[in-house]
């Protein structure tokens, strides 16, 4: 499958193609094609370490996009919209994945969605109808994803209002190992995952913990 | 220490006052007192077959909270503010345990906080200004709690603006084995807890699964 990380030049992108290249081509999208070649010759050369050949490429966002399957949204929420609708013309009926949290910082972080709901509906609404939008990744953290060496022990859970491309995303989760994918029902439902992360990067905070997910048992 | 369990006839009340009556006083409470003496009667009956001693006895809600340290609201949160307010003059300086959440079903469970924040703020608004509202357990399944055989291996995050008494709460909850408290910080922060419960009965029905709690790793 052809797998393109929009963003893919650091974040939860970097663990995403890095765990993903073992079995997927991927592409790596940016806004500079410099940082996303740089960012691909460096997953491929981390990958070689560990013994595991990849095909990885790097190419500006909305090649990346467009001859892509599955495109992950790994952009910070403040650019995640606006690039969205810069690069609707990329997309067809590709399986759009959302990892993206709307947050703000005061004392603490806060959820902070905007009055047309969470991250993954306004990036649905962003771009064409035939799109499936996929939220999920929202809660695992970006250090854990991309060490290799550790196992992760935590659940993803899947939102969204295609069922097909819900499933598919379901597998790519559970082709990490030790990651469990939990249904998470309509893409609406979202929002309770998105609120996570806040709470995850506070309770870490407050208790001297790191790099925090979660496990429902 | 004195722990009051209002509305402990049954949900999480139950739970709690026969994991803790191992080494506290237990006074339940109830509008009806008696209900609260069948109850109490049969949870020394219960704890009795496991070879535990306890201390309980029922009495009605404004008794249980006026002569006890502690004072769980065990109560639904549709009943549960104009409880607090009609009980305002048996509250002094009493440590307030709220597990309250205030959900609503339509097709699945949603968080549906009142205009006025979440059901914790709610409760201390309602409540003498000296009370300290600690707010926990939302996310212990009560099936789970009762059941005396069932090592809970579950995270409670604890929410309180009074450092004091979050501590008094983080050691009851260490008191049950397997529990392990987390500083959630301030009370207004458990809004985020609060709507974690909803989301564990949605992804229990939605992925067959049952009494789920969270776990944070």
């Amino acid at each position: 499958m052809k797998i393109a990380i929009l963003g893919g030049t650091g974040d939860i992108g970097e663990g995403l193609a890095l765990r993903w290249a073992k079995k997927h081509e991927i592409i790596i999208g940016s806004r500079n094609i410099e940082k996303a070649r740089e960012a691909s010759a460096r997953y491929i050369e981390l990958l070689k370490q560990a013994n595991i050949s990849a095909q990885i490429s790097g190419v500006e966002n909305h090649v990346a996009a467009k001859v892509s399957e599955v495109v992950v949204f790994s952009i910070p929420y403040q650019h995640a919209i606006s690039t969205a609708m810069q690069l609707k013309n990329s997309f067809t009926d590709q399986i759009v994945i959302s990892p993206i949290v709307p947050m703000s910082k005061k004392d603490r972080y806060y959820y902070d969605p905007s009055k047309d709901g969470c991250a993954a509906l306004e990036l649905k609404a962003a771009l064409p109808e035939s799109v499936k939008v996929v939220a999920a990744f929202q809660t695992i953290p970006a250090n854990k994803l991309r060490n290799l060496d550790l196992q992760l022990d935590s659940d993803v859970v899947v939102c969204s209002d295609n069922a097909e491309a819900k499933q598919t995303v379901m597998k790519l989760v559970r082709e990490i190992p030790n990651l469990r994918p939990l249904d998470g029902g309509t893409l609406e439902s979202a929002c309770y995952i998105e609120s996570l992360t806040p709470l995850l990067i506070n309770l870490a905070i407050e208790n001297k913990m790191k790099d925090l997910s979660i496990k429902f048992l």
